[in-house]
């Protein structure tokens, strides 16, 4: 963003109470987002498609129910991106690759079906990697647009990160919510696993969930409750549990610091700002406890050593059906890096899979045992700074824990490295996505 | 089919040993189906879509094979029809409906990926209900051209039964396997939950599965093992669980007669054939348990008592937000009954329907219980003979029960009722398919 070394977000849930009062309307925040958007998308390359004519209708729509104090919820006439390889029925679904160019489903998507329910504005796809995976797309950085945005989500986390949006969806199988809103300065959250409905989101690995990319907690919390009072969780799943209204703060009284296979890879600026953190928690009266002070954490710890190649490893077997279906049919539009895991994730067979997956109940429980002993964990989104250039979208070794896990996880955008935004992350037990979010807030409060 | 009163199911497990000693190939095997597809299909209605050069090219491939002594598998050449709601890169997947006339997914679901990597030659796209449900579609039953072929299936069980096709592929979520598999003479199988890999197939709801239809069990386990292997089951599930090879007959000590709320709704023909069945059975030295000799039956029988409904409202509620999406995009394309069903789902909202979920976590546990105390749950496919005519596709109430609990369930055409074909079903726990074929050889064996 060659105009604002650093662009603001722009919160929906903010506005709202002057929607209201008629001092602002949704159509007006919609012309002001389609501004950012012209003036900022040449740089950034955030969007796949656009939905102009669409969104400005939804915006009006809206803009009539506020004024007559009958909005059809808290996000009625809000303009929001899709991740590209999530189903819109009137917007192809490139899936960030040329076999999918487009590709034209007949319906929406279960989570975009919510959002329209729900009265909001979908302005667009957003870029997504190819198939949500490594092999990266054009999307810059807006805080710098040598720099990656981080991957899968790129788009979500670029055009939210821009001040365009004020929330985008994204899905995240690794690291694809978290890392790219960390590096973009966006608040991101994974629901809990199964927490939003996957239905017509080519998200369908055993521990992929969508998420969330947002101005504000309380932007990434009335998104996500809402959506979900609509279309549910995962089939068979109770979906997103907790509260309509965001909780107030929440001070927590023992926070676990969990380094993850990451804290060995961090810059030391990184680790130098996290460390400064956590003595401050610690100064508030908050209880620190590491893996030095608490032998169940370091086990901990040593359970998730291998937690990157262990997620790579589930998905890639899971992921050869449809990566094998395609390459069958257009060799040449996939590229080496997805064929190079087919031929891999080949060898692991049905009895290597089922074995990963015993493995990962076994890694579940002893990580909601040791969550239920303190309120919330606390890490680092980012090893660093987006990485310059955009060929490769920057390594999830902090995020894929809570992935593989199935946990809750949020980013905050408090930290900074190499003068780029980075996140600091906090992870707790399935189905505390409502505390989370809380503690969050006090976290804030406290920044 | 006005040629023939009583078509023959062909098997093509039966004829492999021919192909390996060049007396037959798959080749031949395809021409002679294609023979009688051309004979039949008029009258039928079974096929939506048909592929036959991309057919006969999958055959003469697995002809050069067998010859060779290297079959890619049991299955390889086997011509295998696809229904309709299962997505294939090659043909249009219609849904049963025309909201979705001639829509093109780019890829191979994972269960048709994981027939043509083991050789199958997919010869077309068999006709289904309305998005799976109880919207009927125009094909007949090849034992009486004015009767259902039951549904949603009904391609499939049509094609099978006619003995054009030796297996096909089917998915239930109330009864859509077994009920036309019955009707139609044909052998049906449901595996437990999960077993086959429901990527790319719209059926998405929560205790819905993929099933197999087919002219013998040696074709439902051959083709239903080999396709496992391949794309495993769903995402975060161990796959199809048995040996490779069907088992021999084993016979069972302990079987419990299930009445299921068919029972009171059941035909005299058709109670009388099971109940001469349980006598043979009985004298034959294998112990026969009801809700009269054993309490745990008559409670489970009384756990059972609404399951059609509860497995409606379940479904229901799951499929609020495709039908939804697809009725915002074409009100005139849906039928009244997916309207009226959307209507009244919308009534039951989140809290309503993880109340739904947590019962049916009790009526599994019950179940599995029961289930430990004996080899198998016998009882009818049906209420009796497919109905007359093509407007309504039968009853499920004997069908529900396996569908809901996520049990396996086969099929057998043993009885009959009007002179048309009825199936003797049998259950077991989940998990335990590999005993179920086992079982269901030995009946066969004493038939």
């Amino acid at each position: 963003m060659s105009n604002s070394a650093s662009p603001s977000l722009i919160s929906y849930q903010a506005a709202t109470e002057a929607f209201r009062s008629g001092t602002d309307t949704p159509r007006e925040f919609l012309e002001r987002a389609i501004d950012r958007l012209e003036a900022f998308e040449p740089t950034l390359r955030a969007f796949a498609q656009l939905s102009l004519p669409r969104a400005r209708i939804a915006a009006d729509a809206a803009t009539a129910r506020w004024r007559d104090g009958r909005p059809l919820s808290r996000i009625d006439g809000m303009p929001v991106g899709i991740k590209d390889v999530i189903e819109t029925f009137d917007m192809p679904t490139g899936m960030g690759s040329p076999t999918h160019d487009g590709y034209r489903p007949l319906r929406d998507a279960a989570s975009v079906y919510a959002l329209r329910d729900a009265g909001a504005a979908v302005l667009g796809k957003t870029k997504t990697t190819e198939f949500a995976g490594g092999y990266p797309t054009d999307t810059r950085n807006p805080h710098d647009p040598q720099r990656t945005a981080g991957g899968s989500s790129a788009g979500s986390a670029s055009a939210v990160g821009a001040g365009i949006l004020p929330v985008a969806l994204g899905t995240q199988v690794i690291g694809s919510v978290l890392r790219p809103a960390g590096f973009c300065g966006a608040f991101g959250y994974k629901p809990t696993y199964g927490a939003i409905n996957r239905g017509g989101s080519h998200d369908f690995q055993s521990h992929s969930c969508i998420g969330v990319i947002a101005a504000s907690l309380a932007d990434l919390w009335c998104t996500t409750y809402d959506m979900v009072q609509r279309c549910g969780g995962d089939p068979g799943e109770p979906g997103l549990i907790g509260a309509e209204q965001l909780a107030g703060p929440f001070k927590p009284k023992r926070l676990i610091h969990l380094e993850t296979p990451g804290w060995q890879l961090a810059t030391v600026e990184a680790r130098q700002q996290l460390e400064t953190r956590l003595a401050a928690l610690s100064a508030a009266g908050v209880e620190i406890v590491t893996r030095r002070s608490d032998p169940a954490v370091d086990a901990l710890e040593t359970s998730l050593n291998d937690i990157l190649q262990f997620g790579y490893d589930i998905i890639g077997y899971e992921s050869r059906w449809p990566l094998k279906s395609v390459a069958y049919r257009d060799r040449m539009g996939v590229s080496p890096g997805v064929l190079a895991q087919i031929t891999k994730s080949d060898a692991l067979g049905l009895e290597g899979y089922r074995a990963l997956l015993a493995r990962r109940v076994a890694l579940r429980a002893e990580f909601e045992q040791l969550a239920a002993t303190a309120d919330a964990f606390i890490t680092l989104d980012a090893l660093g700074a987006a990485p310059k250039g955009i060929t490769y979208t920057g390594n999830a070794s902090f995020n894929v824990a809570a992935s593989v896990l199935g946990t809750p996880a949020l980013t905050l955008p408090v930290f900074a490295d190499e003068g780029m935004p980075l996140g600091l992350q906090l992870i707790s037990g399935q189905h505390t996505d409502h505390k989370l979010f809380a503690i969050a807030r006090w976290v804030l409060t406290a920044d």
